[in-house]
């Protein structure tokens, strides 16, 4: 067994509405960023796990996701596997 | 100018408690992923702007993220550009 690192970001399916993230693109726009155009608010969940492949790793997160961590009604979710290689 | 995507991570510093993600991990941890070792959550913001060049764009995010979106005190955050190839 090796322990490997993750990240899942989970984030808003793009059809729902994201309140925060629109009253946090005013601020800025107003404050010095008008540049920005879009900005939508998710949460990130960084994981460390014991596996024996990246392989289990990746799909022993996807069950994470897709049973704990996310709605799949709203949300949708990536992970990432950091390399075992040091 | 080109419209670049974003991708932050706002995450709590290692040394920071992170209780709702000791809870979760508590609970995924009882219930089929007795492998976690550790979970901890934080913010991803996902941002669309305006810029002349990747570079500018990660300059701009860079001072969003210290201007506005992480907390340097308790936080730190990571920036990604995509690429504006197509």
């Amino acid at each position: 067994m090796t322990q490997f690192r993750l990240r899942m970001a989970v984030t808003l399916k793009p059809e729902v509405l994201d309140p925060a993230g629109q009253a946090t693109q005013q601020v800025v726009h107003e404050r010095g960023f008008p540049e920005v155009s879009e900005l939508r608010i998710g949460k990130v969940v960084d994981i460390a796990m014991n596996a024996n492949s990246a392989e289990d790793a990746l799909a022993k997160a996807r069950r994470l996701g897709s049973e704990f961590l996310a709605n799949p009604v709203l949300e949708r979710f990536e992970v990432w596997v950091q390399s075992d290689e040091t």
